[in-house]
């Protein structure tokens, strides 16, 4: 039976999902498909384990991750990305794939990883919404003759998203337009704007419900849907950098640059109006507001629209993403594809199916 | 460069689109992944045409396949498809892919196939739906630790369903409910209903558009929608059989006895008073009738439902088809995907994707 060693990158809350699912799936993947999958070594922000035998067991046993890599023998102080890539390739593990669940700057690592032919699955949308000639790299060597990079989860979590839109593109078919809501959190603020609650009072309960991150300017500047548009726009042969989006984040760049979070919430309520008389306007045509990411025509838009309430994006709640796709042959019917674009266990699931395709291009 | 060669059967709507994305599609192929598609043959339901040469230029140039076949040098009567498989084989091409684009009794050929390690892709749904032991050798030869089966298009035609089900499967996630809308042709009818038209002005205008089989009691007695759910069923591990589903027809078994088309075209007006009654009762709760196929609780069920006309499937309008699919981990907010799931296009566009996945995984 061949085995599989993965090193990882990141134990929060999608790594540590991610561990949980694969170490539980050992047994089957062996009597279903023939392979055994072995973590050699998982990461985090202070610590590292890294061991040959196989670290498999431990993380059964021991569910905390954080209190199995103090307590496991010979763990050591985090060295960083490139240094702990260098410790893993001394060691030389057979069949290694390198998974990435974190939201660090490490297109560095990932591109040591393909040039050395290792199989790279990633979580994290950086490398691959980094400068284009970085992207440019990453595909020539991860997506050849054989597939050793896999990003999936990059957007949508673990919606079947830039699978299904490369193989209409492997096939033949011309994308026209992909048009969705790629934000779990801001999707969630727009709902509650169609109940007519204040823009202000929506963040302030949805930071407080852990919805946005803790400093909810990185979800509302809109870069996290920047960066998956950008994603899914490459994936249909648009050469474009980050600085090449048109970005309406969803307050002013004045709030942006507040100088503290907490500045920051207390000038939220200077949107109120702004949004009351946007929602007003919507309302008045039978529309809602959505925050929309839009490739189309080779551009690539975000920011907040007014769309019909009885259209896909209309007609969607709550944390949910969609995606629009609009194709030659999906033309008068889109393909839809719609549910919880975030969540450590979608997120996870996206992952480890990333990883089972992965092993079988390779095997 | 390696070279796979195709043998397919079918030539027509479906498979005649199919090859001609391939063709088309054969140049980038090689630029992109290194590999060449070339085909080697091609059958219908009285013409067949082998050449292990490669069959690829004569396709490109005469686009209409019938006049190319009955062009072609050396082209034979169709033997049937037991005896067209015994003379690929016989030339033994190397790299050999077998696609079946037909509706014919094909389980012989796909395991005789399989059993001698030759990768199938089908959007035939009858072998795959046929009696669980062949399924089950199906399963046990295609998809053990090298898939050699590929079926995508057997549900949902393009749409990415059955790889998405398969991959939560694999991943460990428990799938609770697939309920959705499997026919373009019964969903255009229902839609229909809903603005008030007569049942069987429905059926015969649809007859006439060509959105129906020649006998409209094909679509009408649910048996297509019955095998797709049969096959999502299966694919989350329930052991069934198509006497194990319970399956009502959109008309009643009197009508469907019908001595011919004719007759039973003259007796749908029967059906209209039931269906107006079944609409109002559904309209007065704010409801609309679908379709439905139900894959729950270890059974499997399709027939109309009545279902809120603000939920994904009350909201489907006219060909679209829909699969919401809700797992442990999509619980809350289901995984749902909608889109034509007919058509020659998107149906050899799924079929052509099977074939590079096929690919892959083999080379």
């Amino acid at each position: 039976m061949k085995t599989y060693h993965l090193f990882q990158f990141g134990k929060g809350n999608i790594g540590g999902a991610l561990i949980k699912q694969v170490v539980h799936r050992v047994d089957a993947m062996q009597t279903q498909y023939g392979f055994h999958f072995e973590y050699v070594g998982v990461c985090g922000q202070s610590q590292a384990v890294y061991d040959q035998a196989g670290l498999n067991e431990a993380l059964e046993k021991q569910t905390d991750i954080n209190r199995m890599l103090t307590n496991y023998p010979g763990y050591i102080a985090y060295p960083g990305p490139m240094a702990m890539l260098d410790i893993v390739l001394r060691n030389n593990p057979p069949n290694l794939f390198v998974i990435d669940t974190t939201g660090a700057e490490m297109t560095d690592v990932h591109l040591s990883c393909l040039r050395q032919g290792i199989p790279v699955i990633t979580a994290n949308k950086k490398p691959i919404a980094d400068d284009y000639s970085a992207y440019d790299e990453i595909q020539r060597l991860g997506r050849g003759s054989t597939f050793r990079y896999w990003y999936e989860t990059t957007a949508g979590a673990g919606l079947p998203v830039i699978s299904s839109i490369k193989e209409l593109v492997d096939t033949g078919d011309t994308v026209l337009e992909i048009a969705g809501c790629l934000s779990g959190t801001l999707g969630y603020i727009c709902s509650q704007l169609d109940t007519g609650c204040a823009f202000s009072d929506i963040v302030v309960e949805a930071q407080a419900l852990g919805f946005t991150e803790p400093d909810p300017r990185e979800d509302l500047n809109g870069m996290d849907v920047a960066r998956k548009a950008l994603i899914l726009a490459r994936e249909i042969g648009y050469i474009l950098n980050m600085s090449d989006l048109h970005v309406d984040g969803m307050v002013s760049d004045t709030l942006l640059e507040a100088p503290s979070v907490d500045a920051f919430m207390a000038l939220l309520s200077q949107e109120d109006e702004v949004y009351a008389r946007r929602m007003a306007a919507a309302r008045e045509q039978g529309q809602v507001l959505r925050y929309m990411a839009t490739v189309k025509n080779g551009a690539c838009q975000v920011g907040l629209q007014s769309v019909p309430l009885d259209s896909p994006t209309g007609s969607l709640t709550g944390p949910d993403n969609i995606v629009v796709c609009t194709t030659a042959r999906y033309k008068d019917n889109p393909l839809v594809i719609r549910g919880p674009g975030a969540g450590p266990e979608v997120t996870a699931g996206g992952l480890f199916g990333d990883l089972i395709k992965a092993v079988r291009v390779i095997d």
